[in-house]
């Protein structure tokens, strides 16, 4: 396979994009000029060079120096009695922008669709565990941020499983179900309408 | 305005019908042989005729004979002591499919729109009043379900007031904010996710 | 089956409407007034009761007056030598509204998905042969205007095939294609290029 | 700006990619192994280097040795007398892919938007005036191949102003418009019917 298909191979499995738009990504970068195209290619080994993946929370952080672990995880001013699980980056991001959530956090990279037996291939289970027994963890509280979606309820299943069988002076929570911004009762599922239910205020 | 047309605009009213598919149901209507028509004229005749908005919850309720009150407000049975406030008969069919709730309604026949002052044309508040007054009234708790939308919101807020200058003996609630199912915590809102994070469990 | 649930029935045979529409039809009537729906299903009957098949083309069409031909078949002015078969009303309306078109027509009533047999059930083939061969017809073309789908070729290929058995003195024809208005080459299939190429101006 | 805001903001440029999507890129990459950011990294160089814009026709094409026109443009097998005007190379993909051309190329680089004055920015007018003078010229005919969009019809028009001053012995022609694969008459603009009645065969 000659390199421009090799391009457009390796676009079309950027997340979301299909052989079509792979193709017209390949015919963007032609069109630009050979230092923009220097300017490309030098940030992404930039990028990846000068991130680290953090020893504690497993997300990837950006900064000029070596560090092992990120602005958060070494911040002393974060509550360091609750950890929350997420499943990935893009996750974490969300949550945090929601300023709603003042603890550590743990990546878990991935999640475990169900029927897959070999979930510790698919997310950091070990590496959690191994966290969150570490000898002089603050950790009280272990929330379970998960999509409401099978993929994430089975996720939390597993987790929440491996968590109890640790002997740790902690509690297991999982985010709180109901109806979300712009839910409409009419159309909402009746798992939804029952726990928004037992939530009521 | 000629028949043809002012038939087409009836349908154009309905939910969720633009013109063209007005257009459309009238020359469905034509394809139809004159029985067809017939029945179905006669159908909306008789469903219309022999449906009845119940005195209490004012529901529609179809039934052989005529009552006052529909199957739920009269079944002894269901909860007498919880109120579940809705905005609309099918956001009432959709709880009560969920099989969540073994209280009785009311319905309040719509909902506000912001900026709108004009609300007591819009939803059954004085009626609501008046069915949480009754003298002897079993009533302990009233459970607002609306949308988690702008105007769902809005009605929710002014429903909550005008209960609230009432002095009875009973507690006002609103169904719990959280995940749907189906929510990816990438997408979900701040509002969301505060939500689910106070409602962990 | 109850009355309430065989109107629902009803109206989920509506073109482009399904189970949960048909329901909040249903509803939306019961909110009307008695008057309101007396109008309605009295303009239901009346559209049906005034609107008449036209004899020569087939279309419905709505009069005060008993006629046996519609206002485009009755008018003198129009192009006779011209038939256009179109497969619907809808269609026969899209094209009278383009005002491109001076001649008369045929309605077939349907088309002919492809692999089905029995395609005098579905388009009134014979009558427009009947049309066509008319003693004293003044036709000599005639425009097969279909949808460029598979099913609106299929059937141009039945009719056109049943045509040029006909011994008569007229020409067939079929709508030109190439691209439409909104056409991008970049997402075009090659047949719509070829043409394109070959109706180039 | 930081190097991810910044790599984040070149791919929120690529197309069709919104600053969401682009953040996902960049998560997406940070994933990946060393090797596979080199490989990425090399590609895109390598493939921006061996790819040369053809002095001719100005489309990117790729190849071992550095060749100064394309492989189409130095076929002397394809019809020298036709010249097609496309605005981009995918438009060239996707009519070369039909099969159904067999002349030579001219890539606009762009189009015009209407209102836009400055056009001599956005295409190629003066290279392709120039393409067309050459002195042993064979070209014949100019085939505008645009699409059928408000920008395309624009820069076609402005394009055979500039051809039609040019005392060339060549014609200038158009795609033909009418019924695209699957457009359906209901939904077809008025245009596309007096274009597919015109062209009708």
């Amino acid at each position: 396979m000659d390199s421009l298909r090799r391009l457009e191979e390796i676009f079309a499995h950027f997340p979301g994009i299909g052989p079509r738009q792979a193709k017209r990504f390949v015919y963007y970068l032609l069109n630009k000029s050979p230092a923009s195209i220097k300017e490309f290619t030098q940030l992404v080994e930039e990028v990846k060079r000068s991130t680290s993946e953090c020893t504690k929370c497993h997300r990837f952080f950006f900064g000029t120096t070596k560090l092992t672990s990120c602005s958060i995880c070494s911040d002393a001013s974060r509550d360091q009695t609750c950890l929350m699980v997420v499943a990935r980056d893009s996750d974490f991001e969300s949550i945090e922008k929601s300023g709603a959530y003042r603890g550590l956090y743990f990546i878990l990279g991935g999640t475990v669709p169900i029927l897959d037996k070999e979930f510790e291939k698919r997310i950091r289970i070990k590496l959690l565990l191994e966290r969150v027994s570490e000898k002089n963890s603050a950790i009280k509280e272990i929330i379970l941020s998960l999509n409401a979606t099978p993929d994430g309820e089975n996720t939390a299943e597993i987790v929440k499983e491996a968590l109890t069988k640790l002997k740790g002076d902690f509690r297991n929570s999982i985010l709180g179900r109901g109806l979300s911004t712009g839910a409409e009762l009419e159309y909402v599922d009746g798992d939804t309408i029952r726990s928004a239910l037992s939530n009521r205020k």
